[in-house]
């Protein structure tokens, strides 16, 4: 019998009672360890994080959080290896891609830290100027922003089991409100490590930060009033967090992250082999492949004018057929596995529906797995499809609809710029389009356009070459989430973050009274 | 036969088919109206709205759109006579009680046509400064507020036709997003009204503004993904909206004011008769008595010193027997009826609910109606009840549960002070608390405990008597809504309502791109 992992919560580890669900490495398929949340006492353990772990949290200052926040930084620095060793056996990812999600969740707690410093020594945040509320300027109004006195419970997806964690425990501890973490169980040993690691150190007060691993069984049944819930992962799911009682009659705060359709354009008037052209099909090939696709903010939609079609699909073919893909302790590998045999099994059934509208313009069955048993390894190769149909309703919509989360994107030449957009629009809300052009302007008119669809907005152009961030890349400054089909939420943005983890109040009093109040941290 | 009101939709006014739903007089009993949404074909209705209202509003800046809702309240000031007749017989309140919903809705929709002024000939927000996203300065973030491409469905609640509209239809028009209401049946009459005022008068795009009066089954189902829903009303209506499939499925954006258990105050040391004291004792029976006590924000529960409960209930009682309660057309009358039969039965059910737990302090049943016959009239005197045992948890916590929709509320004595905040705190979250005292720095503490479970804490202290905006009135510069079983919904707070109608995005690009976004409107 393989390792039981340990659940952390109510201050103390403890075992689940049943026998465990096995966690596999998905290129050998080993099994690793198992995890178990049978009968704990989740309402124990709940009231144990917000009445010990909020209470402790919440005697802090936020230059005192930032600063537990910096010393977590240094505990998982200190144990970068284990987590390597641990991606790459469950994941399957090569090394650059263990590093988007480990140094992407550290570097992301990092942020915070620094960022939490600045807002210096007070116990709640200032939330705009005072304004007059009557004729008299002695009464008058002003907003904070006070901890939530309840716990964050995050239920996250299998594909980043650290950066997801972390992403959204700074600014939740950061805000004084604890976390209690519920990794998807294929991936939940490097989220449950970093716990352990964390927890273990003592760098953080007891009931600060739990988790626990397995089924979610009972989870949002023991929520109260004021506990927010952030999950990640599909509509389904979604769906059924937001129609829980909790939400419904306890209006506890959520936030929904969900899969989504995402673009990336080239505008019109860009042409064949041009700067712009090449920088599309370089991002394209680099989103695909990364992770093997498996990002919530991947390219899965190419928009390119008519008149490009062909050429950016043996442009970004061209760049498909030289990545190795296999067992990632090959170096010569460039994409590992996907995370497990049920995410291969839904690749492969996404792939042949959309196949059903869409041409195959680069077939991932041509490449031969290096270092892998076909049988065995969760590989694919990365496909790029091609539809010229893609405005009807039934089956030539289905590219707007399916979202296949593996190493597979589908091009779609578009008429004229109102064309594109209304292509775009078909996605109902997404986490992020990039578009790429040579002309200022028309970047920034597309821009406001696609930002009424999006959370985010990446543009490309040939003078940010060398610099841009990355399509798919979250970073902490910019707020993550999308509208409609994307869940409706949002994380990050720098500080704004916090608000979700705060609630807003106006006082209206006396100024000898809100002179009282102190001078509270400043967020922008 | 009464005559039949008219629903607005799809830009033109339309009957429903059915035989429609009356409203009364609810002091003389008469019949004055009906209305009725059978039939209507609420798809296409949205549609227009969306396509033709959306893209006309979207089309202008904040300072045009804001020109438009100083036209409307030069329309809604003309016809002033008008809407005060229909809320005497309709609502049955008494002039200044008629004024708090009318003026208290116009002086919102001006106070909004003034702000969006300030924000320019801009059609998009800026939302903070860019920041640095590579080490070289030419990749920035920076962040937009683009307006929603949906509408804006309200369902709204019977006790303010007038300012439950316009505290919601200012932002949203401001931002760019059309309307729809559906006002609460019984008093659906005034909303009707203006409405149609405004959309004859011509001074809002065809499409902007819609309303839908009777039945609200078929709203929900007719949203779509970038829509939002403003709710305000029963915690069980609330939980039906919240599990919509428009919002569980397709993230539909949902803000919620439910009913809450609001407490007003009286801090420790205090003692009878002193300032503090005598503003407690005026404000609770001024809450009470406004608007028959219809109010969301009004004061449901008094919490103060143990030694001050006689004192306190006599002082309170001494004020409630001094109000006159009957017929509104009576001038001598200062309190008038509750909005319907149903809702004096419902008053009528919940004081004897609280009556199992707490004696009677003043007796509203002690109280001749003026000009009115108590078998017709919905009229009910002022009760305060008191208990000194509200710490239990079955029939001792009733009073932080029950919501009694009229003029009752409960004192309530505390031992000190964390005792007077664990009483507070159960009411699991409220819209409002008021606290009365006279130490500034005492006040400031309380307000930050307090701003944890309310969306507004109103601080009275002797220095404001004259001139403090009162507990329940709520102010369009300051946040309106509450955490928990408020609904965890937030309106108004000045500019901070537009963001409930914009969606957020980061924009990722170089300077040069950045930089043709243009200066767009800032909301601080």
């Amino acid at each position: 019998m393989t390792e039981l992992l340990l659940n952390h919560l109510g201050g103390r580890w403890v075992a689940g009672q049943g026998a465990g669900s096995p966690l596999f490495d998905p290129v050998l398929g080993d099994e690793l360890v198992r995890v178990d949340a049978t009968g704990l006492d989740l309402r124990a353990g709940f009231a144990f994080a917000r009445d010990t772990g909020g209470a402790a949290l919440r005697s802090l200052t936020y230059r005192q959080r930032a600063a537990l926040l910096a010393a977590a930084v240094k505990v998982l620095q200190a144990h970068r290896a284990d987590y390597e060793a641990i991606a790459t056996a469950n994941s399957g990812t090569v090394k650059s891609d263990s590093s988007v999600d480990i140094d992407g969740g550290i570097y992301t707690l990092s942020t915070y830290a620094r960022m939490g410093e600045g807002l210096g020594d007070h116990r709640h945040l200032a939330d705009g100027d005072a304004v007059r509320l009557a004729k008299d300027a002695l009464f008058q109004g002003r907003h904070v922003l006070v901890p939530s006195r309840g716990l964050a419970l995050f239920i996250n997806a299998f594909n980043f089991p650290s950066w997801g964690l972390w992403e959204k425990a700074a600014p939740a501890l950061l805000s004084g409100v604890p976390v209690v973490v519920k990794p998807a169980t294929a991936t939940a040993w490097l989220t449950q490590r970093m716990v352990r690691d964390v927890v273990d150190a003592g760098v953080l007060p007891p009931g600060a930060l739990s988790v626990v691993c397995g089924s979610g069984a009972g989870l949002m049944d023991a929520l109260e009033p004021f506990d927010v819930v952030s999950f990640t992962g599909s509509a389904d799911t979604a769906a059924l967090i937001r129609s829980h009682a909790a939400v419904t009659q306890r209006s506890v705060r959520v936030n929904i992250e969900a899969d989504s359709v995402n673009g990336a354009l080239l505008l019109p008037g860009e042409a064949p082999g041009g700067e712009a052209f090449d920088l599309l099909a370089r991002e394209v090939a680099r989103e695909m492949t990364q992770k093997s696709g498996q990002k919530c903010t991947a390219i899965r939609r190419v928009f390119v004018p008519e008149a490009c079609y062909a050429s950016a699909a043996e442009a970004i073919g061209a760049r498909l057929a030289r990545t190795p893909v296999g067992n990632p302790r090959n170096e010569t590998v460039r994409m590992g596995a996907l995370v497990s045999r049920a995410q291969l099994d839904s690749v492969r059934q996404g792939l042949a529906r959309l196949k059903q509208q869409a041409e195959t313009l680069h077939d991932g069955a041509t490449h031969a797995l290096v270092d892998a048993d076909p049988a065995r390894a969760c590989c694919v190769g990365p496909t790029l499809l091609g539809t010229r149909s893609a405005d009807g309703s039934d089956a030539s919509g289905l590219v707007h609809d399916v979202e296949v989360f593996g190493p597979v994107a589908t091009l779609v030449p578009y008429r004229d710029a109102a064309h594109a957009m209304a292509l775009v629009a078909r996605g109902q809300g997404s986490l992020v389009a990039s578009v790429f052009g040579s002309d200022p302007r028309a970047l920034a008119d597309a821009s406001i356009e696609l930002a009424a669809l999006h959370g985010r907005v990446h543009v490309v152009s040939p003078d940010v070459a060398a610099m841009h961030t990355g399509h798919g890349n979250v970073m902490p400054q910019s707020v993550h989430g999308g509208p409609g089909r994307a869940g409706g939420g949002e994380e990050l943005g720098g500080l704004r973050a916090l608000n979700f983890y705060h609630r807003r109040a106006a006082v209206q009093a006396s100024t000898a009274v809100l002179d009282h109040l102190g001078r509270a941290g400043d967020r922008t």
